[in-house]
């Protein structure tokens, strides 16, 4: 199978993101396009990446008591419609099935484009009394928004994998908890894991999800200077509650309206990794996340060939056992060199080379995908080594990454500023603003950048507002995004 | 949460199984009716279940060089009539997208009744060369297909979560072998982890899957005496692979059509758990695949309770660290009878109890699930007897299925006989038969049973057709189904 074509990838980082992405991740075998317009396929180690992902959060939701459920994919006009602004919001981009069979429905049926509407028409049956909450459960399927724009893989697509989080409170302050508990595990996931430093903050009302109270976010730059946000979490207040009569028995042995949150991640996270980390070679994944950490390449020479393959397989078991994703690449009918581009395209961090050489002295080669830096490593210590250098990939590669945000940071004092910066530079600029829904909406219109962030600490001002020049009251970040 | 209510079975399971189902079902937390006409919410407890499942099949999947993707939900219908016999099986049942938002569709999308027509789309772009085969890919979704009759959670619903494997293949012989690799997976999954026991075999020409040269399946029978169909892997031929133009070079140097075989379980697996192995209490799970194996409660008495709540807690991380899914119930709020009735519910295969008693004799008290045999363990040998009480459950609710399963084999020389017993007794009856495709439709149109095994060992005959008289070629097993 064509998992990575022979070709590498043919335009640079450079010249050309747009480009370079898609070549990355279809020559990787990420991911290819379907032949059904607006859709992608999530080939094998696209999928393994995925895999990689949901195991990090699943495990942390389970251990803070959060249980996986399943709701129906196809959800009535009329649930969409209980709540107005969800519905309004939504619409636009909904499939809509109207036949089944040959027979044509009583009412037309929504594929899922998210979930609020069908799962708490469901708590509402299920929760009774304040010993019910909270309620916390999470939902791992795809969700379709009919996309009109390009297909970008894993960016723009009709349809994403993603988890769903639904979760029901008895009050305000236990959902705050929530919507800053899972916004913390998002950025230990995002950071942490995928080596990817961001902006972590609030939307404004404007911006904010569709039908929520508030919204949290997380915003990384891409190298092209615009923003992509990384997952979001709300609180949800008790519009929801309200519109499908979620209400409990509190200790007070009065009737109320429960609260809710919802928060979500999805696939853009790897498109997220290929556009920050990969390199003209292809991708580059950080270790943590990795599907595959390291793998080994016996370099043969002649009648030492059978003994370079046998130390290779030694080798490979050896950090298998350590609990290092390691891989053994002994096809025959490659050469050394085919497979090394190959794995740099794949973005494995990092290459192990062992030759007659390497047995004569005792040690392996190793090479970085990051930094392509060669050095030798000796077999006594080969486990503890392996782990020193995949530590030392996972910092770096958060540690460039991070200063590129950094460096993506700018000022403007006046509106002017903002223009040109958004303009000539993009990236996120830091801004003083009056908090003016109206004022944020010309903005919008007249430079094409949102404000993506607005911190959880307010930040000390040093300007008036950045559209409007009225006396400002907040430090936000504008950005053009994805 | 009312993931179970306070109110036990109100229906034996004899008396009424179709009603003690609903209410095992529903009251245990496995799943509950959705608003959504046919459809079904697959709840905590019972998605805990479907991940049981997934990870045994996933690992082994795996560890056999299978690799998971994702496709597209919607599949053009110019796919589906690719293959002429495929689409006229599916299309009755199809839930067709018609809009996006308000713009009516170019071509109607089908919402995934299954999927080979979209993935041999994709598969046709990625072969090229006998190098690529045999490609493995296993895929975790949903599929919907409308159900106009009355929903029974697992068993008949219009959507349901399941996997469905689609491999490629260089010639028969290499598809034969996957098909049949599957088939003992599915087998080892259904008997040995959920003690359900099956008859294993092919499907007639007339029962077959659309689209396939041949059909392998596990059917067991329920103890309303109708057979249920566990498990299906398919010989695809090169059906599809005309169709959708999936070729290879060979290493003849010639082109060829590639080979399919596509293979699946569903969620309806628990359904079958449900019925197989459920008594007038609730649910009863085989340890193997129980979420929760054990759940410790302790019997607090009086000034002991700190105690006894201390030595509950020590058992239960006892047993956890040795890797048994024990959970610990020290709800203040219930009495340890409510809590018994609670997971006996939910089907929890063993109870440990730990009161004063219990402490000061340095034991702890178990109560079986399966039989409600209780006896006491001592404290210094606690992880192996629980190990060994949990193999002893697990086998012997296999045996015991395994015995019903025996006695619902019964035997017919004549139609009379056959026609009889389906009427009388159900179960599987076993019979010989002609071969003949008009010979069975008529067999099922006047008894409403159908052949659901074909043995993969020809049995040795006994008698002439049992439909038709005419000499017999075949000993099959007859039955209603599900």
């Amino acid at each position: 199978m064509r998992l990575s074509k022979e070709i590498g990838i043919t335009v640079s980082k450079r010249d050309d993101l747009s480009e370079w992405y898609t070549q990355v991740v279809t020559k990787s075998g990420l991911a290819d396009y379907a032949s059904v317009k607006g859709f992608m396929v999530l080939m094998p180690y696209g999928y393994s990446i995925w895999e990689k992902i949901r195991e990090f959060l699943d495990a942390r939701l389970k251990a803070t008591g959060h249980s996986n459920a399943y709701f129906p994919a196809l959800i009535p006009e009329t649930f969409l419609k209980k709540e107005a602004e969800h519905f309004s919001g939504f619409t636009p981009e909904v499939f809509w099935v109207t036949h089944a069979g040959n027979d044509k429905l009583g009412e037309r049926l929504a594929v899922r484009p998210t979930s609020e509407t069908v799962i708490y028409d469901s708590y509402a049956k299920w929760i009774r009394s304040w010993r019910d909450l909270p309620l916390l459960i999470n939902v791992w399927n795809s969700v379709l928004r009919a996309e009109i724009k390009a297909t970008k893989p894993f960016m723009r697509t009709s349809e994403f994998l993603w988890q769903e989080g639904h979760t029901v409170h008895a009050d305000k302050e236990d959902t705050d908890s929530e919507v800053m508990r899972i916004l913390e595990l998002y950025r230990q996931l995002v950071e942490d894991q995928l080596a990817i430093p961001t902006l972590v903050g609030l939307k404004t009302e404007r911006e904010k999800f569709v039908g929520a109270l508030y919204t949290t976010t997380l915003e990384a730059i891409m190298p092209d200077g615009k923003a992509l946000q990384m997952g979001t979490s709300h609180n949800l207040g008790q519009n929801f509650s309200k519109a499908f009569d979620i209400k409990y028995l509190g200790k007070d042995e009065q009737t109320h309206h429960a609260w809710n949150a919802s928060w979500g991640v999805s696939w853009r996270l790897i498109g997220a990794l290929v556009m920050m980390h990969g390199d003209d070679r292809g991708l580059v994944i950080p270790p943590r996340i990795a599907p595959i950490q390291a793998v080994v390449i016996p370099i043969p020479y002649k009648e030492e060939g059978a003994n370079v393959i046998g130390q290779a397989k030694l080798t490979t078991q050896k950090l298998q056992q350590a609990g290092i994703n390691a891989t053994l690449d002994d096809r025959e009918q490659y050469t050394p060199g085919w497979k090394f581009n190959e794995w740099e395209m794949k973005g494995i961090p990092l290459r192990i080379e062992i030759g007659p050489r390497d047995i004569s002295r005792q040690q392996v080669t190793v090479v970085r995908r990051d930094t392509f830096e060669r050095s030798t490593i000796p077999a006594a210590t080969l486990v503890e080594e392996i782990r020193k250098v995949l530590e030392s990939i996972q910092s770096s590669m958060f540690e460039r990454a991070h200063r590129a945000l950094k460096e993506a940071i700018r000022e403007a004092r006046t509106y002017d500023e903002l223009k040109r910066t958004i303009d000539n530079e993009g990236g996120f600029v830091r801004a003083c603003w009056c908090s003016d829904t109206v004022c944020e909406g010309k903005i919008k219109d007249e430079t094409g950048a949102t404000i993506r962030v607005v911190p959880l600490k307010d930040e000390k001002l040093f300007a008036v507002c950045v559209g409007c020049g009225k006396p400002a009251n907040k430090v936000v970040y504008f950005a053009r995004a994805y």
